[in-house]
């Protein structure tokens, strides 16, 4: 079997996540690893060549699919439109409201470099934003919602440690769980954001700070705490190490529709996840759709796409007959 | 608006709903339904002309997507071929050890006169078909559970009302909760038929039956019941009517797989149904998928497809700048 050569640019929790979910897919290896750190100074999660960034380009001949496993802060604005130009790629673009504009500049580059590259693939955007197209194309009339967690959020983490007084925190997206069975039960009420998600924080603080201070400016941070009920608990190092080095997360897409002459009818579509690790999980999507960028750069259909425009059967090593065999 | 001109052959459940969602579409509209018996006698639940199944080919030019919404075990195996060459088509054929052979009898014939066919679309084979490939596809090393219900099985509905003795009867089927619960703790259980599903059956007996004797015959039943737990209760005709005459359904697809050096990490992904109408439902993805037919044969890929060789951008009403700015 010829194999689809995976190349991972950027090797973080994300990058790591993507060798491992290629290393379960036999149609797949992973040619090369590609960082902006000294290479001898990566160890791999699984034995694969580590280069310098700079290489990657020399290497084109080398690589089918370049997954892009940056940030979408800094990293991939500027990554994603220069190596669609090189590579066919999939990266996990989530800035929601900057994602029309890299759309663009992503497209124009790769159909400039004759590549198929896929944006803002993962569960969030990715797997959620599949589901809400399904589900308000079959249910037009109704009512959508996306709860997220229980699961930890980097970036309210990140806030939290930059209080003064404090040395770690995680924090931890809580959905309402009697918002989520409301909506299950196709009530479909209006909810506010803190109706919908609570947040609870975990903190090591320094010693002899004030903790009544820190709890106070972390539950009152706007963007980040201000619009929720917080919880802020302290506790010690080790506890941290030991109960919080995981990056579980997870959600819900529930949709909620009518119909009947009268509107009698009701009907609640819902897809859900229970991530044991966010990075290997998103990993893991990046890695099915490299099998889709292969395939539509194989069928000349260049430019950007989002998993929106990908039909399933792309996704799978199986074929058409064997999909509609034991699958359908 | 140039709308979609729908047609619809089969005026039964299935026919009453494609019929209500389509009308709730406003890029759509029901130009015609086609019946086998006398039009006058087919009162539309919504305002739409009804014609004789024998006028479809005459009026050819009128209808952009027939809806094929007869049964799988009778009708669509000639239905499917016989209307592919003529019209672009959505059917729900669900015969899954037939789907091959009806696969390539209707691509035979809408490749031969220039047609979209979609066949097997509803939601299982359906929304539960490519729920099973995105799951497998993202987590390659996992296991797949696909649960039933709490829904009415017409099926088993009607082998029940073939004992001698009943004048009526209906059939839940009915997930064994804690096998959902170990499944969705990703403890990937091995599970025989009995453990997965119960069935429930209400029965109206004729005055004066043997109900012991009936109650034995269902539960020893083969393929229909045997090989599960059933429970039969007695209920008058009145009973039946007040409390049985929806057709409910729903179900549960759920992925459990594994991520890691050691496959120590359990993800679970979800995906779930619970519909107050199983035709109305059904009808509703009829719909959605016609509006895919209809791009298809605009694009030219004519032939057979199933839900799994549409990308979900073909199923929404919005543009692709829409669903990237809205929905992703």
């Amino acid at each position: 079997m010829e194999k689809i050569r995976i190349g991972i640019l950027g090797y973080g929790n994300l990058g790591k996540g993507a060798h491992l979910a290629a290393a379960q897919n036999p149609d797949m290896k992973v040619a090369g690893i590609f960082t902006r750190r000294d290479p001898s100074s990566v160890a791999p999660v699984l034995p694969a060549p580590v280069y310098a960034e700079s290489e990657a380009e020399r290497l084109r001949g080398e690589i089918d699919v370049l997954l892009l496993c940056g940030g979408s802060a800094t990293d991939l604005p500027s990554q994603g439109p220069r190596f669609a130009q090189l590579f066919n790629t999939v990266d996990s673009f989530d800035t929601h409201a900057a994602i029309p504009d890299y759309f663009a500049a992503v497209d124009k580059a790769a159909k400039s470099g004759g590549n198929a590259s896929l944006i803002s693939v993962g569960w969030d955007p990715g797997l959620f934003s599949l589901n809400r197209v399904y589900a308000q194309s079959v249910l037009p009339d109704g009512a959508d919602y996306t709860f997220w967690g229980r699961g930890v959020s980097q970036g309210h983490s990140d806030a939290a440690r930059r209080v003064s007084g404090v040395l770690d925190a995680r924090q931890y997206t809580v959905p309402v769980e009697s918002a989520v069975e409301a909506v299950r039960r196709g009530e479909m009420p209006k909810l506010t954001t803190r109706q919908k998600h609570t947040r609870l924080c975990y903190v090591v603080a320094e010693p002899g700070a004030d903790k009544a201070r820190i709890e106070r400016e972390i539950k009152e941070m706007p963007n980040y705490y201000a619009d929720y009920d917080t919880t802020v608990v302290f506790i010690t190092a080790e506890e941290m190490a030991r109960d919080h080095s995981g990056l579980p997360h997870g959600g819900f897409v529930i949709r909620s529709g009518r119909t009947g002459v009268q509107r009698e009818t009701s009907h609640v579509i819902e897809h859900s996840l229970n991530l044991g690790s966010n990075p290997e999980f998103t990993g893991s999507v990046l890695v099915a759709y490299a099998r889709a960028a292969y395939r539509l750069a194989k069928a000349g259909s260049f430019g950007a796409h989002t998993v929106l425009d990908v039909a399933p059967a792309l996704l799978s090593p199986k074929s058409g007959e064997e999909l509609r065999r034991e699958l359908l």
